[in-house]
Parts: structure tokens; C-alpha cells; sequence
């Protein structure tokens, strides 16, 4: 199988991490699953991704200590592999895992993604539990000084240990069979033990077993710019950023992070600027809120991400979406850059502002994006002289967040709020 | 002037430092571009590149204590310009500068290029030389505190200083005068000094000033990843690589660089290997000696440089030119590649072995390249899943340094001789 | 109690690890302690020191593959508190612990020491397991993400956690009452985790509450110089270096260690050079050998720690002492200065000598002792006017190893072997 | 000569820096010199020191753009030594020097200092210029690359040169016939350069060379724990920070450092922690202010400076002083402790308060330092268990600073305002 062809085009869907943390049930996916295929379905949205603790027990009840409890109980089958916890996916009973739920989505046309962590579970690996297609046992494939430094609920696999892949094969044989479309993959990305390395590849190699189109996106960043190659060559997706949250001072180091990762936005490959962090926010992390964005950081977030090529996944609850951000969220013209743009270049970056440009892959037009970094309204020049590279065809453009036609002359400076942006195509 | 046309392919041509070190006089350059029009100027060969110290006077007497003498006399004019050393080259005495000698070269219908070091000379800080175009000295737009590690010539500018775009302006105003065509500038590219990052910018505005188009490389690496849109923005080609030898040591680790920098070569846009370490080297730096490498590593040097499309500039003093590297020099097929071949890339590196594959851009072939890293003859297998997807026409293909066809089936492997490389067009 | 009253000179003894890396047993224990009480009591040696895994099944079974098996059965008591396995000490049988050994080793008029690894016992935080003292239990006091990286036993404590201090407090409470007189604390000197310098302040206190004298010593170095007053504040002895083995590269850089922390040895506080690698080695590593040092290097090693006043602590097995190793240990001057010298100051140190002086507490003369390390036999001179600074008395005087009387003028160089010493009194 | 001897106790004297920056003339000097003899001496203080750049000419005139002009004149004899620059000091004219000044102010029964930079000046490197006592001149022995990141008068010396140890020998020479006491040499002691500790040693030997006592003090700090013995070998004072100002924020870490150096205070050997920065300050660096200390402030600077036995540097104009500085300058109870304690040590040490113990030298009593670092007045607990120790043998004691009689009895906290502290002999 080529991995390329899992992804095309940068998946777009939602994520249960910033409104749920550990917390999020299967009623509440099955309630945002159920308003994607209605309402955003058709805008391209399609994946509906589980985030991390699905299999951990009482998550949330000691969010004052611990945001993972430590040494707590797990659900876990005979061969060491994680199981849905039933308190929160009474589906999951039996042994059924996350069959039940993966077909409710499928049967919405859209797509089933899971989260997990890096390794092996220590319960597993003190307990010496079997791993499937091999004698080893779990013990025997941790390594006891391989942790996450954030996450209390695996041992890192030792890459060289006989059954560390069967461990990884069994995991995916698995998810095959429940019917996975997509694992966002944990404590891997920006290989802070040095067996993460290898264990992307033994991912990889898991997923081209299973025989299933599994996209294999990879957490937390920042991505190591100097393993692009490896990224490419294993996976679809990268965090370019640790988690990104609603705050101005993590929006602004995204356009480095975009310039830095700009020359490896290819088919199948899409370096990630993490989820969208709108509308209603954060209540399983036990204090709900509203987006701190302005409006104008919001639009200057999506056109970064959208120029750019970022995979696209919602934070917020979906059956809570205001109108606003549901206007920002199916945006035709603006949303299409990630199917049908390519070539996207960083022209010029300031303190002060930034231009990228893009060219349409289906139609002869370009796409010029101009943010505006200031803390007050701003003129930013266009410069022509880079910008018509681009084989800018149409003159007047559209700019696409308000639908207005504009006569853009040679001279042209854009005006531009305080933290937004504009987005032309012409 | 779009820089990016100044060089559309990697630039080929001749440099005088691994054989002259600082050396290198009038005559000594004359010879080696009349060799390089006759032998070598029909397989695409030619820049004639002067590099280091030709301002000093008494290069390379002092060899035993200083390849850089310090606190040397130099030549300069009344504006702080460095000018050729009459002592190395006579036809420059009257203030006629490099004038003279690149109208020579350019009668071969071959081009000229200097080197230059990052700043203004101490010895101008000193003085307090006058700088053209404004009424700062020399001592207003030094910085004494930004020296070069390795060379005692000069003194970094202060970018933010009045006069020091003027300096910069001034220098590039007398090299189109002169009739320079390249200006490889050193100390700059690794950026060991802050101010590195704006001169290179400062470097950029005045070539686009001085109306002529002159290719802009940067010395030496390794070229830092995280500045790649900067070095793409504002140059023609950096080194990625601290200079390069004949070294077994130095050329394995060329595989993990061009790794790193396959997806920034693009046209008016080339990471450099360095310069082509073969035949007779080491003169001026007092021990001549015969290339260090085996017949089967200069020809997986010349492979690697070839298809990541690094540019090529030879390190031997061509009158001197054996046969065997003079085959090397002229093979069509082989250096083809810089002109019309695209998007190569690594499709394996272990300890072992490497893999490449590109695509003609002319006609409907792609390239593959085998790397057998090992101390012996080795079978490379051929990962045809990865190779199949550049498009491969031809089967038979042919190998570019053998001139013989290979009938390739899709279980082959490949022997290589130790630290070999075959290259195939297929 | 002042814990510098413990130790007023440096401990002396032996120390299982050396010979039996972790499978020493109890009659091995024994019959060091008999051959300490009948051979080098006199001399001044009087520790016997059980190191690392006491509480570990099967040590040693799995020496191909682990040092430490990791997650292994521990013997463990209801608290939380690791107690010996009785495979390899049957007196512990029926809880008793340590007891019945320490009384057996206290009736031949010796100390009994033990060695533990900071924290709390994996299996512990897993099994949720009850401390002493606290309603707490083991997984609330626990850090998953602060563990040893060489070692999977234990996790580190969260010094801020409530019942963490109980925890410090319930082992040494347990050592108490066994009759522990010496407690060498591993994973902990080096502060490799943020947490290790809030524990050696619980190791103290908890000292201070049981009520026993118990030497602390904190292992592995090197430790760090900017914590000196940390150490000295809470610990007896801490090491300066990480393991030392019998290598002249390891003992070579003993000279540059023994420089920074000569300012810092005090009553109660002495820097740690390590074991003496003496004799026979390494049994329990599997591959058994005589010491790799030559007698030069030997007479070196001792001469180092004892003029800088480091703890002794043999590391052979005693009952296989062959002559000359027991008489470097039964040498009753040079061992003298660890109990009657003061002030040890280097004097010279270069690449290729070392000189080091010292004065005796007890009588009115001073201690000259000189190194050559080069791979020759030498002349080193004496810097006579730095040396009769230390009030130096006698002359003739008297070399320490050979017992000869040694008439010094003011002119001499003293001859020394390749990597040899000479210690005199004068 | 032993120059152990040279400074039996901490240096105490008055220094240029703080208040004229680079500006201070022969007639400042004097006047202070007179005050000092006139009010000062009898309580301790005894030397007078010249710093930085005495030999440049028209420093401060660009005080807007440079601290130290670079490429400007300097005074300098035919020998590449710097010079008094005459237009601030008039009676070194005629090549006398610092001659005429040293005996003005010797004849005050005052000792004499003067400030130097590391290294040779650059001026007599491009110049070529002579060293007295060998054929070698400045060019040979300047190392280009190695110089003074702040200042710009300098390049180090290669140590390995023939005549470097000729040039700082002849520096030297001529500072002996001045009759300098003291010298204070910059850009050395941090060892930002790699020459800098063999260039300690050649200044070591210098001194020893040219017959007169002068005492070495090293600049800038932090100096580096790890050479303490090389301080300690070749030098008499070594800063311990960076340039220290009145800022609560570079007081505070001067806690740390002071437990950091504190087993290094000896005969001739005292860590140094930087002028006193009371009173008027900072004419010559343009904005002239009264010290931003509380008096509770200075009082702590004061006692921690004297408990732990730094050497007293004043850095006002000793014409301005207020009668509250001068009272703080002439308290001898508390500047006794420089003369006539030893053995200090930090009891305590917590974000809140800090405790020190001393022992006087010449009767049976001790010293109590205790410090409130919080924000508000506290009661500070006094360690009553570690400060019996230092054989504290009067009770009540006398507070030193305001004179009174205190009963403190075993149980007593004290009572100590906002960044204040108490010195207590008893």
C-alpha cells in the first residue's frame, strides 16, 4: 500500500481533546458524529477522532492532582492491547472494542479515528502479559527507562526486542478489525526518547500488515525539522507545535513553524498545525470557556492553516457551534486551498506582517494571504514583484472570508485589523 | 532582477582553493580557463572562480604559522574596497582591479567569480577609511566585536548602522564594473555571527542594485535548516557542509545532508556540496598530493552531487588533469542531471546502503542511484515498490558510468563494489 | 545529633558490588566479616557494606540480557519497604530482615552498612501498597515520570507530596531497628532528577528521627560542585565520580576530581573517590578478573585517595586477598593520613605530574606526595618553595610504600615509574 | 614571594568605576585619595584604584553610541604598552606614567591600583610594534581571533608565543617603577577565551618577576567554580558575579554565589563580590543617581560582604558621601570582621531568610548574620542546634549595626524589616 494515497489532501475532522480532555463518552461522539454528517459533512469535514484516556478508567475524577492518573486501572485484553473503558463506551462490552461505535460513524459516511500512546502499558509489562503471534511477553519488550515525561500509562518499546513488532502488529490487527480509519499516535513526534524513531517505522510497517488505509498522524511537536525525510517517508501527518492553544503569543510562532515546514507539504504528507481551537472550549479540563481569540485572529488562524495545507480538526464541541464560527468552518472558497491549492510560499515575514502565496491546481489563479501581526490596524504592502511569480490571473480577486470583489492595483497597499489577515485569489 | 534566473541550473565551473589555497595568481587562473574553454566548456562547465586572499600580499609565505596572515598588508582603495594584490595579479596594478581578467574569461566565453569575506577590512576600521556614498568611515559601520574565528581580515558590519548598506552597494558597484559574474561570500552561511542573517540580506539589495546578475554563494556550512527560506530568498547556493576533503569520514555524512536538503533545491536555489575534491590537490597548502579516494568514492561522490543536483565546482588544477578524472568530468549522461532531471529524492538510507531516484525532466525516463556504503562488495537490493513510483519507463535501462544497458527485474539486487555507486537511467 | 560527629574521619571498609555485582548472599557477607575481623580491623577497616539488589529474586540470572531485571519479583513488606530476599539471605526468613546479619557483624566488633536505590518501589506505586505512618499509599507519594535510568526498581518520590517524609522516615525507622549503621543511597548524588536534592534533605531528616547514627552516603557521581554545600549540610560522603573501575583512563581523570572538591573535605564530609578496585573483580559481572591495574597504578590510587582523605571501601572479595594487595591495605602509615593528616592542598598539576601536599595532625610533620603520569619512568621535580609552605620538618624523611628514609634537598627531582607515586613524611 | 602574603585580609579601598564609568582624571583621583587618608584610613581602608580605559583618549564623548570607542587613540610607548592618556592625567606627561600620581598618593600612606584588559592593544598589532625584551613584536604574539566581546582596545595574547611572557613581564616592569600595588585585570576571570587561564598564569609570573608586592584581582565574573584552584594558585581576589549594581534583583542571587565560594576564603585568596554601589553613583555614565538601595538593603549587602569576607571595593565619589553612608563605611565592629574572623559558613538557606556563622580570630566569640529576603518584615527563626557550633559564647550579644545589646535565648526568632538583616557578635 502507499501511504500517500490515505491522504491526498489534508484530513479535515473533529477532535475530542479540547472540549472533552480524558472525559469524552460515546453519546457525546456519537452527538458530534451525527451534526458533522448533517451540517459539515459536504464542507469536506470527515474524520471523527477519539483523543487520549479511551481506555482508562475514572479519567476526570482527580483533574485537581492528576490530568492522567497515575498506576490507575485500565481496560486491557489478554494480549496487552488497551481496550475501550465500558464507563465510557458501554458498546465496547463484551470485548466488542470500538466496532460498534466505528460502524454507527461509518454509517454516517464519515470516517473513525483513535488516539494512543507511544509503547506498551505498564500494567501490562508488570504483570507480564502475552502479546499476540509471539512467546514474548510484555515484560520482555518494555523498557523500564523509556517513559513519556507527561503521561503515566505506558512503557516505550525497545525497538531491537523480539515481539516488539508483533506487539505493534497485533495493535493494528486489531484496530483493522474495529474498523479504524485514522491513529493519531502519542509521544512519539517529537522523538523525545530516541526509540520513538524507530517505532514510527515499526507503525508504519504495522499499518502496511494490517492491510487497512490507516492514516498514522504523529504527537506532540514540535516535529524535528532535521527528520523531515523520516516523517515523509512513515507517516502522514506531524505536529509542528506543541499543543496549540487560543492565546495571540502561540498563533504568532506558528507562521515561523509554517516557514520552517513549507518545502514538505506534499500528497499524503502534511506537517500539522494542530486543532482548531474554536467556539466552546475546554470543559473536561474543568473550566469551560469561550475562544480567546478575537474574530480576527480566528480568520488570520484559518487562513494560516489553510494556505499553508494543515490537516484541519475542530476542537470544540460541534453541537455547540455558535454561527459565527460555524460561518468560518464551512467557508467554501476558504476550505478549498486545502484540496485544490499547492506551492504555498512564505514571501515575506516582519515582526510587523506577513505574505504567503499559493496557486489553484484546478483553475489558471493564485492566492496571495496578508496577516497583519500589529496590535492595531495596519496598511500592508503587497509586493508585486514576488506576488506575480505566482501567474496572478485575475484582476479584480476576491477576498475570500467576506466574499468581496477587490481591484488590486500594482501600488496597492491592503489595510488590515490589528492580528487579521486577508485572503485573495486572483 | 529575479534572482532566481541568475542561475536556473546548479552553476559548474572551476575553483582555485583546493589546489592554490591563498596562492592563486593571474597566470595560474589564465591556464585554467583556457583549459576549461577547450576540454571542458562543451559539457557545461563554466565559472572561473578565484577564491580567498587574492587582495593579500605574501599568501602563503607564512604557511608553517598562518594559512591567513594577520595583521598583514592588504590592498585597498581610498573606500575601504579591497582590490587584487599587483604582487599575484599584475594586469589589476592602475586600480583596473579584477577588469582586465575577466574580460579575458569572458572572451573564453566562460564566467568570473571572486570570493569575498563578510565585512569591511580591519584595516579600514583602523584607519578610518572613507566608505562611497556617504559620509561614515570605515570605524562608524564596524562592529569590533564581529570577527570571522578563522580569518584576521575583517571586521563584521553593524546592519543597523548608517553607511553599512552603502559599503555593501559600494563593493558590488566596482565587482559589476569588473565584470564579476559570481561572488562566493565566506564567513557568512553558518551564520556563527548574528549580524550574518542581515548582511546576507544586505548582500541580496546590492546585486539587485548593481544591475548586473551575479550569483550569489554562501560559505561555509553547514548551512543551518531552520534559516532555509532565508538562504532560498536571498541566494543562489549555500554549503551545507564545513569544507569538504578527500575523506571517507567526510563523505559518508554528505548522504545525511543531502537528506536534509532535498526538498530546498529548486531553480536559482542550490544547496552545495562543496567543491569536487579530485585529481591533484594541495599545493598552496604545501603537501600536493593525489586525491585521496578511491576510483569507486570520487564516483559516489560525483553520483550523489549529481542527482541531488548539488552545484559542481572543480578543486584540481585542470592542466593537470589525468585521463580516469577527466573521464569523470565529461561524462554527458552523468552531469545531465544538473540540467534536466527534478525532484530527486532518498528512498532509503541505512549504515549500509542509499538509495535515490529522480525524474528526467526532458523525456519520459527516471534516474536511480545505489549507494554501497560498506567496506565490501556488497548486493544493494532494489526497493522497486518505492523506485516504481518515479515513473520508470525503460527496462533495460542504462548505467550512466558504465555506458552498458541492465536488464533490472523487480527481485534484482544490485552489486556495488565497496563505497560504490551506480547510477541508472531507466 | 550532628551528623558530623557519624564519621569523623573517612569511613573504611569493604563493599560487595566490586566482586559480586548483585548476587552477594550471606555467607559471602559472613566470611567477609570474618576475614575483616580477624586481618584488617586493626588497620582501621570496619564497614562491611551490602550494595545494590539485596531485595531482588533470581539477580544475576539474566546477566546476558540485564544487569537489573526489570519488573521482577521484590521481596517487599505491607508498607512499602523492601526487605531482603531470603533466597540469598536466610536469616532474614520470618520479616526478621537485616537484624540477625547486622548482629552477627556487630559481635565481630564491625559496621554494618546497606545499600538502596532512592524512591519507592515500583511494584509498590502499582499495587497501591500502605505506608507506615500515613494514610497515604505508595501511588499517591510516587512519581510516575521520576525514575532511575539505569536501574527499574523504584520511582521517585514527590517530596511535596503528603506521606513522602513518612515514607524517608518508615525505612530508616526499619534500619534503626536492624542495626544499620551505614546507608549508601543510590540514584541520588548526581541529582539526575530535579527531586534527588529535596530527598537527600528527607534521607537527613529521617536519619535525625530514627535516632541511630546511620552514615549517609549518596551515589552516583560525579556530583555536582555548585551543590557542595548541599552535601555537607545533609550527607557524610557523596561521590565525585561515576563508577571507577580498575582503567588508568578512569583514574587519570581522579586527579582533576580530587582538585575541585579539595576544599570540601571535613570532619563528617568527605568527597567520595569510589571502591578500590583491588585484587580480585567482577565475579557476579559474570567474567572474573585480577586487577587491570599495575602495582604503579595501584600504589597510585591509594596514594590519591588517602592524601585527599577519600573513603576506602575495598571492593575485592577479602578471602581471596593475595599478599601484596592485602599489603597495600595493612600499610598503617599511608592509611594513617586518612585518621591524622589535614589540609591536603595540590600543589602543581600537569599533564604529566601531579604534586600534592599535606600536614600531619598529629605530630609536627607534613606529607609530600608526588605523581608521574606519564607512560615513562620520570624525574619530577619538587616545588619546594610551595611544599615548605606545609611546614615540612624532617628531612631525611621517609617514603611511605617502600619505608625507606629519603634525604630531600632542596634541588632534587624525585624518580618515579610510568603512572607511579611516592608518598613521603618529612 | 608568596603571594599569599600580599593581602593577608580582604583588600578595602575605593575604585573609579561606579561613579566616573571611563572618565576619571588625575584631580578626582587625588581628591579622593585625600578624603580617603583624611577619614577613611583608619578604619581599613587603604587602596586606590584607577579603572577602566585611563589611557584612551576623549572617553565618555560618545557615551550615546559606545561605552568604549573603538578604532579611537590610545596613549602607548614604543614598547606596545598602554599609557596614561594626559589629558586626564597632566603629570604623566613626559613618560613619566602613573609614576607621579602612585608617589602622591603613596606619600598619603595609601596604596596605589590601576585596572588593565587581558591582552595587547590592538593598535600596536596592525602597527607592528615592539615588546621589550625580545625580537618578537605585537603582531606575533596577538591572536586575531581572540578578543573581548565588550571592549574593543585588546587582542589576546597566544600563550604559546615566543615573547608573550616578555610583553606582560614588561608591563609589569614598568608598573613596579610606578609603584602600582594593585592591579586589577578585566576580561579574564570569567575565562570567556580560551587563553585566559594560561594568561592568569603569565600575569602570576610577572608579578613574581618584577620584585614588587602587587596584588591581582581578576574581572568580570562569575569566575568559574570549577577553576577555583587556579584562582586560588595565581591570583588574590576573583570576582564571583558579573558587574553588580543596586538592584535588589542582583543582590538577591549573591546569596548563592557566597555559598557557592565560601570553603575558598583564605590568606591571600578571597572571592570578590564587586563594589559596594552606595551613595552617588553614575556621573560618568550620564545620568548620575542616588544608590537604589534601601538602607535595610545596604546594610545587607554590607553584612554579607563582611561576614563572608569580601574584599571592599567603595564605588561613590568618597567627596559626596552623606553621613548615613559614611556612618555604614566606618562602623568598625562590623568592618572587623574582614581582619579578624574566619571559618564562615552558611547555616541556612530558603527563598525567605538566610543564616551565617562566623568565629572571631582573636577572642572566644562568634558572629550571627541573619537575613529577611521577603518583601515584608519577618520573624527569622534562629538555628539555634547548628549555630551552637560556633562556640557562641556571650549571651546577650551586641548587635553590630545599631550598637544595641540582645538576650537572645534559645527559643528567639528575630525580628528583621524587608531585605534587611542583623549581625550579631555573641
Amino acid at each position: 500500500m502507499d501511504k500517500n494515497k490515505f491522504a491526498v489532501t489534508p484530513p479535515m475532522g473533529w477532535n475530542s481533546y479540547d472540549y472533552y480532555d480524558t472525559t469524552v463518552n460515546e453519546e457525546q461522539v456519537k452527538a458530534n458524529a451525527l451534526y458533522m454528517a448533517e451540517h459539515l459533512k459536504e464542507f469536506g469535514w470527515e474524520y471523527i477522532v477519539i483523543d487520549i484516556e479511551w481506555y482508562g478508567y475514572d479519567t476526570g475524577s482527580q483533574r485537581d492532582k492528576h490530568q492522567y492518573i497515575p498506576f490507575w486501572k485500565v481496560e486491557m485484553d489478554e494480549y496487552s492491547r488497551l481496550l475501550p473503558c465500558v464507563q465510557k463506551f458501554p458498546s465496547a462490552k463484551d470485548g466488542k472494542g470500538f466496532q460498534p461505535l466505528a460502524e454507527f460513524i461509518h454509517n454516517l459516511s464519515l470516517k473513525f479515528g483513535i488516539h494512543i500512546m507511544r509503547g506498551i502499558p505498564r500494567n501490562a509489562a508488570h504483570a507480564h502479559t502475552k502479546i499476540l503471534g509471539t512467546d514474548k511477553t510484555a515484560n520482555e519488550i518494555a523498557d523500564p527507562s523509556n517513559i513519556c515525561s507527561w503521561n503515566p500509562d505506558m512503557y516505550g518499546v525497545r525497538p531491537e526486542a523480539e515481539g516488539a513488532q508483533a506487539y505493534y502488529d497485533s495493535l493494528f490487527e486489531l484496530y483493522a478489525q474495529w474498523g479504524v480509519d485514522f491513529v493519531k499516535c502519542d509521544d512519539i513526534c517529537r522523538m523525545d526518547m530516541p526509540s520513538a524513531k524507530k517505532e514510527i517505522e515499526m507503525l508504519y510497517q504495522a499499518i502496511q500488515k494490517c492491510g487497512r488505509a490507516i492514516v498514522l498522524s504523529l504527537s506532540p511537536g514540535p516535529a524535528k525539522i532535521e527528520e523531515a525525510w523520516h516523517y515523509e517517508t512513515y507517516a502522514n501527518m506531524w505536529r509542528i507545535t506543541d499543543d496549540f492553544w487560543d492565546q495571540w503569543e502561540l498563533l504568532l510562532p506558528m507562521f515561523e513553524r509554517c516557514e520552517l515546514w513549507q518545502s514538505h507539504v506534499q500528497e499524503g504528507c502534511f506537517p500539522d498545525c494542530d486543532m482548531l481551537t474554536l467556539g466552546r472550549l475546554g470543559k473536561g479540563f474543568g473550566h469551560e470557556w469561550q475562544c480567546n481569540f478575537t474574530k480576527e485572529e480566528q480568520i488570520t488562524m484559518l487562513t494560516l492553516w489553510c494556505i499553508f495545507r494543515s490537516p484541519l480538526m475542530i476542537g470544540t464541541d460541534l453541537t455547540l457551534l455558535d454561527d459565527w464560527t460555524k460561518g468560518l468552518l464551512t467557508n467554501r472558497d476558504v476550505l478549498g486551498l486545502l484540496s485544490h491549492s499547492a506551492g504555498a510560499r512564505q514571501i515575506q515575514r516582519s515582526e510587523k506582517k506577513v505574505v504567503w502565496c499559493s496557486k489553484d491546481t484546478k483553475e489558471n489563479a493564485g492566492y496571495l494571504a496578508m496577516f497583519n501581526l500589529e496590535e492595531k490596524e495596519s496598511e500592508v504592502p503587497i509586493p508585486w514583484e514576488a506576488v506575480s511569480q505566482y501567474g496572478i490571473q485575475k484582476n479584480p480577486g476576491k477576498e475570500l472570508w467576506s466574499g468581496e470583489m477587490a481591484e488590486l492595483q500594482k501600488t496597492d497597499a491592503i489595510t488590515i485589523p490589528a492580528h487579521g489577515a486577508k485572503l485573495f485569489k486572483l
